[in-house]
């Protein structure tokens, strides 16, 4: 089988398409044919060497990723021949919360991730993906849609009747947007501009402002909600005091990610004021993964998907990630 | 104005419609004129003498009511003339726990109701309705809506993806299946024949089961969906044992009724097999009150009325709701 | 090796001392010399036949031990030679709530319990006792003691200055009276007789009831304290409806045993008054195990001891612990 | 009566003894005669003019008092005569959580506070204090004491095994180590020397660094515990990363100060390595403080104060508070 590897160093100009051998599973084992990966400013993090975990080469990259199952052990019982899953981003956090412990292996760094033909791994490490959705669609979960979800329904409890407000069209927020839509919240997105509008309002958006650049738009949040619930924030810097500032009193903010600046910064007096609560934390354990499989599926929920590359021109995809400006998650396809 | 008064006794044969002097509202009190009233098992207990709580007469029966704002005192800002409003069942609940204290006045009892043509009280001790409703449709939310409500999203906390099952066609019953209908859940009833099927099809539920009756109809539910989340009972008595047998490991059961018996029990393995929560509890703050009704609005839903009754037939419309059978709640009209 | 074996039949009739190889460790596993075990109802339950999942023979019996670590697989890294474990009752439920798979391996039936020379677990599946107790009061934890721990501090949350009531004084409830004493809790006891009083009083009990076969005690107990936040139940039957009434508005009752009943009832009124939720539950997770040890630890907190047999007098254990009135845990040493 | 009064301008400087009529309860009042009220830094930023809310002359300073009631009204029946009260920093927040209309009236500013003669108020808006505190030691609650409570047992839920860390020596800090302790917990602090040390070690500190000011304190913290289970933090700027660093992955940090500057910052990858939650609140509501009373008094807690002052001398209390390091409360006696 092939495998692409940082031989080297952790760069794309040294990412390599290398020959591994085909993986034999063991008693507990299923062996995934990867069809899709997609991208997260992790990878763009770690490719720079700005993560906040020490990655060392030879490395698959990649987190997210769906195959099919085309072998299992003898003991297996979670999957069949066939069986479409996803690999767990953090193979060992099954359930509660996590620990260091839980978070040591991560695929795509430190461990090997999923841009690979075939991925062999216990079954426990991974989770079935509802048969409406195609491995493309499938590859967009693991990372920030489970961020997404667990946010608003794990750390969060949004409840219906909420408003929830996410924060550009990156993956996170449009699936935090369609979450809170199936929880029965309304749900409001703030954009630079007015370019995915109309996309949103077809995900469900009740508003979408497109002030997102000036520096007063929390103040158009107060004048049509009274101030939200919950706040996705995934750009991190002076943003982390804007959503705040939008947030009701006694509301949350969800800090899930680091786009614009890695140091987060507010005003105590404007979070006091409002008794805020800032969770900061990203991805999910398998129980939650779970919960929010068996959702998406009765609700018949499709990812929204900025574009596909092949996979190999992930230099293109990179870039095109790092631009900014799309709507939803871009994938990688085999 | 006109009031209906348990005279002499508690007992509808002693209920007559007596002159009252029109109320003068004090500086932060609301004037009502009462436009619809509906009737809880809860007001069948306290007429037949079997209720938990004394009650004496003179006393102005039942709990849920809505009626249209005629008067404000000057120092009122809750609320403004024209505005269609319910008193609170537990008037001094307004937030947090419920306390003995909170629950001491009860409108319908001991603290005199709804069956008036003026009700008088602090702008504190009502909220404000959604436009889309009627005072037929608001006077049904009070007491049970609100129980089903304060039950899944307050105690409980369903979340979209759950499985709920309710039992029977009741106000309650009913209100919670639209309820979690919202939320994103997925809402099943278990009814005693099919005479209601269609009708909860039609309000969004995904299973109904008809054989309410049989002992296993528990089996049932666990082969459809391998054991609920949350359960509502609202029978007591032997049907307990039989919520919680439907629920999966770590399910909650919610009992708020006690239409079967008022003595409740279950078998203990069962529910150490299960890990089971129950919680028994009606009503909720005006705080709860509130969020279920920006929900309600948001979400547009129009309470199952089974029937509505003229004031002076309020016999006939307790005959009727102590037959059981109907679909929604009994509402008496002025 | 020698080990305790239902051969033929679960019967202490058919226990049997035989000789079976010894343990060869796994790389993950390790290998403990079983020092003490305690009895549990649950024993009673399983040999008189009428416990609520299927154990066939041939079973080594009892759930609850402490052993000394011999032997460490190469890859082992939570233990070290010498450390004293427990093992978990159930070694599947590592952390989060409790699922019906996790449920399924259960030492002491339907999986080979303690009762025996040697055991060879994964290393997974214990947990490290603090170095100030000994192997008899480290055998009195993994259900009784966690099962406390679990209801007052995972399920329930107890407050320093929360009021807790416990029943009777076996090992659930002497060990829930010392936790929550560690807590900060004021904790009250209430027994048949006063033969315990003055050994409850010593563990910290703030007052002891000793009209416990009287049903009006829970009218002392609201005397007392105008209701306990939080009241253990050990008995079932009748006995949760007082438990119920021994509770403040909002008050939480843990079932957690079924001494005089596998049926629960109780009025539906009375709990409705009181707004109660009852949870039914037993055991915990390693998670949970862990923070209890924590927590023992931190207060060098020494289990309450009733009664040691050695092992070849389990008849006479059983006897012992069915007669009841003992105080704390009957254990058995090696 | 006399009452200090900001006169024309919220300055010490403009500070007067005047005369104010005495007060006549109405049917729900009580009236106090104060007999003392402790400094928050609340006060000096009103005074100072940079507090996030706007403030009006005429005012009387100060939020947190104790008096003792000598008149009540007719139909008054939380307090008698001669009892020690307090009076609620927010007096209408009774229970739940909070929202921006019982955060209106505060006292000490907008409203009027405590540094007076005489109080009257509605018998809702206080609470009661237990018999073993004298009026300096309960007017060091009302603010400092109660958020302190708020955020370790209402907002985040330390349990007995549990690690706490405070910063500094001030009310908040002092009052949650203590709080921590009577909860069963290890606590902790942190200081800028060895100068408090003494102190924190009788009244229960585990541990005292005395590095508080060198920037790599939270790695002697990490060395010590592993990472507490909760922080405290009074200080805001750069410190509140500091105090997240010091936590345990899944840890919580409570922001409830803003000493050393009013702005808040901190590296996003250090707080999603450890999932953590801060929670930025002050105060807490009626039901809280009740909670907490009731454990002050079975622990017989006394409130560390640091010094008194007659109310004539408060430029100097003042001055005090603002040159920092002391160990407790700051509190004014008339």
């Amino acid at each position: 089988m092939k495998a692409y590897v940082y031989q080297e160093k952790i760069s794309l100009k040294d990412l390599r398409l290398v020959e591994r051998p085909d993986p034999t599973p063991g008693q507990h084992d299923i062996v995934l044919r990867m069809r899709a990966a997609s991208l997260n400013y992790r990878d763009i993090a770690i490719e720079r060497g700005n993560y906040h975990i020490q990655v060392a080469p030879p490395l698959v990259p990649l987190s997210d990723g769906a195959g099919e199952v085309i072998a299992v052990g003898a003991k297996v019982n979670r999957f069949r021949i066939g069986d479409l899953a996803c690999p767990l981003y953090l193979p060992d956090w099954i359930d509660g919360p996590v620990s260091s412990r839980m978070a040591r292996r991560r695929l795509g760094g430190p461990t090997d991730g999923v841009l690979t033909e075939m991925m062999c791994l216990n079954e426990e490490e991974a989770v079935r993906v509802p048969s409406h959705l195609d491995p493309v669609e499938a590859a967009s979960l693991p990372v920030s849609a489970l961020t997404a979800w667990n946010s608003l329904y794990r750390i969060g409890t949004v409840l219906p009747g909420d408003t929830v407000l996410v924060q550009g069209s990156g993956g996170i927020s449009t699936a935090a947007l369609q979450f809170a839509r199936a929880g029965g919240a309304k749900a409001i997105a703030v954009l630079r501009d007015d370019r995915h509008e109309a996309a949103y309002r077809q995900l469900g958006a009740a508003e979408v402002l497109t002030n997102g650049s000036a520096a007063d738009w929390p103040r158009d949040v107060l004048k049509l909600t009274g101030g939200v619930d919950v706040a996705l924030n995934v750009a991190g810097g002076d943003t982390l005091g804007q959503s705040i500032t939008a947030t009701r009193v006694g509301g949350k903010v969800h800090l899930v990610g680091y786009a614009s600046n890695t140091v987060a910064g507010f005003d105590i007096f404007e979070a006091i004021r409002r008794a805020t609560t800032i969770h900061i934390a990203t991805a999910g354990n398998r129980a939650t993964f779970e919960a929010m499989l068996r959702m998406i599926e009765l609700h018949t929920i499709k990812p929204a998907i900025a574009r596909t590359f092949p996979a190999d021109q992930i230099v293109g995809a990179f870039e095109y990630l790092q631009r900014g400006g799309h709507f939803g998650k871009v994938v990688m396809t085999f």
